[in-house]
């Protein structure tokens, strides 16, 4: 059998299962998902899996071990955001369950399950990593007041789909029992690509902030305000900006980013009253994140000053770097071989909830192009069959 | 009389004619226009004028002259944009009508016609100075065919207004028989307000370019993609709007602006991949603009590269810069008194699109905090009592 040829066939089987546009729109507990659990619960029992729905709407699938044994935790997220590809989330679900078909009924030493997590993009409502938050304690029942654009209530969407919302703070797993969590995902980034490498184990998951800048100025006429007299916003924040990418380099592997921005008012012939910006930065060590972020400050200011505009920061989320298990990360790279590069997640996962329950590590899969979140986004059935591959050998080898 | 004090009030009282909203909003040929122009009829008739509607909406009032002398026209505009102030147009024409009750019948060596211009602004159609246009010679007929927001066209909004579309090519008037063409604004800008004085005469209408950049690079997750790799078409523009500054001063009195921009996709988690801007350049001298322009384009074209990014760059609109009458500047110099401030218009007023058909000059006035375009607005009684002693006696000397 080729199961990297498997894989790919199964993936673009689901990917039918979307709302209609470009690329795959698939968001927890609407038609789309209740089809792919349909799919997934077949690979889950051709792997000889038991299957389940649990509280929180994930599918879980569980393959029995020796008595008494704890449980290893293979997981990945079913939802795509809007317009996206066919592989992000998904594909780590069905690489473990053909993994666990490869492997047939050769002894492991631990039970294993795999988990078909409902939401981890958090598109549709305004929470992410429900099912792996509830697994690991973590979940806030205050968020299943929240209502997707349609006003319909977490709550009420999660009960609609069979799950159990009052039961969702009741999945926390007893961290005694846990072996650890693994999740396979494709790398959104072009690290393994750069380097020719089908597969990557992940060392930890980057550290994330971030910062709502708005630069305050005062507007007028483009004609008529003589540049000497000008406090323009824009001016303000295009010096902080432009400086940006100097300043990020200073720390291996720090990302900073400006993605979003407006301005007011937005018209060729007025001077730009003000402009609200969203700065992101990323990073493996909490330390040069926040050095990078008190240095961004600065400058911020700096430009502020000198355009003669005002500033206000605040900074709107925060989120620490969270390590991956050296065991696990061990086991995966010997599964890989020697040479297997190794990289941090800049994006978050399933697996930064889990690392609150258990040790936890990630294998990355080269994307074309780093692309991902778009319809573009592919990864080789070759791939794929080298991280089944790995995954099985890390299985039984563990 | 205190021609101030009645200046202020008959702006209060047409202030009235305005859609509901802040400041006031008066488009051409809605009821808000009708109401103005039953104002006007009252205050040119005060003035001794006989008065009558153009065919492109533009009401007149003739004060006869000496038999075969020319007219000399004193113009301005009585729409305003969305939530503008009670002075941007309107006070020139209370003005020159109070100007010319104040001379009353004494004799003066040509005859005289206030006009009052239904569109000066081009904010409910697109095309503008239809009026002004009209009389020059340089009206396109082809926007006739435009439209406003709700679909109906200029030609029809005219001619149910009283207007007679058909008609506005033969407003042309002939050159022979035209003294020059006056007009009296608020400033729009700080610069009397900074030397302390109430009025100013204009040098020139500066010229004025806008050219339409779309920096283009390559999104991709902010989290997974290396600085090092990055594309950020905002890099690239941030590059060019932070230096515009420093550029632009080297050049006396010019301006160059980034006012309107536009990210895509706009969010925070993604590096932008394609960014619009409109660059906008006004100078007093062409050859200073186009200089302008020229390094603009190079500084473009070095950050785009820079930051791995394509850009095309495309001159949109460009109307060159318009002298004021030597003549006609030095008659309201000599009337405003010799150290009065001589400052170039940055702004474009009828008296731009009237250059084509006669001399022209104009007279500015203070105005608050130098803002315009607002509810804000505001220039003082004193002031305009000035302004009109400056109109008549400038009359009284030609």
């Amino acid at each position: 059998m080729d199961w990297g040829q498997e894989a790919a066939q199964r993936l673009a089987e689901i990917a039918e299962c979307s709302e209609a546009g470009p690329g795959v729109t698939r968001f927890p507990f609407r038609g789309e998902h209740r089809a792919a659990l349909g799919h997934i619960e077949g690979w889950m029992a051709r792997a000889g899996l038991a299957v389940h729905l649990d509280a929180a709407g994930t599918l879980v699938g569980h393959r029995a071990g020796p008595a008494g044994a704890q449980v290893l935790l293979i997981g990945s997220h079913q939802d795509s955001v809007r317009d996206g590809g066919a592989y992000d989330g998904i594909m780590g679900i069905v690489l473990a369950c053909l993994a666990l078909e490869r492997i047939g009924d050769r002894d492991l030493p631990f039970a294993v399950e795999v988990l078909a997590f409902a939401d981890e993009e958090g598109v549709r409502f305004p929470t992410a990593l429900m099912g792996s938050r509830a697994l690991a304690g973590t979940f806030d029942p205050g968020v299943l007041d929240r209502v997707d654009a349609a006003g319909v209530s977490l709550r009420d969407a999660l009960a609609g789909f069979g799950g159990d919302p009052d039961s969702v703070a009741g999945l926390r797993r007893d961290p005694g029992r846990i072996r650890g969590y693994l999740e396979l995902h494709i790398e959104q980034g072009p690290v393994l690509e750069r380097v020719g490498q089908p597969v990557g184990v992940v060392t930890s998951i980057c550290g994330i902030e971030r910062n709502s800048l708005i630069f305050r100025g005062e507007t007028g006429h483009a004609g008529t305000v003589p540049m000497a007299a000008r406090r323009d916003a824009l001016v303000a924040a295009a010096g902080l900006i432009a400086r940006l990418p100097g300043l990020a380099t200073q720390w291996p592997g720090l990302r900073a980013t400006v993605g979003e921005m407006h301005l007011h008012p937005n018209v060729a012939n007025a001077i730009p009253e003000e402009v609200r910006l969203v700065l992101e930065i990323r990073a493996e060590r909490d330390a040069d994140r926040e050095a990078c972020a008190a240095r961004c400050r600065d400058m911020a200011h700096a430009t502020a000053v000198g355009a003669g505009c005002s500033l206000s920061i605040e900074r709107s989320y925060c989120q620490n770097a969270v390590a991956c298990d050296p065991g696990l990360v061990s086991v995966l790279t010997r599964a890989a071989g020697r040479d297997v590069p190794q990289l941090p997640s800049g994006a978050t996962h399933d697996a930064s909830a889990m690392a609150e329950l258990c040790p936890m590590a990630m294998l990355f899969l080269r994307c074309r192009g780093g692309l991902s979140h778009r319809p573009e986004e592919y990864a080789s059935p070759e791939d794929m069959g080298m991280a089944i591959e790995v995954l099985a050998r890390a299985l039984e080898e563990m």
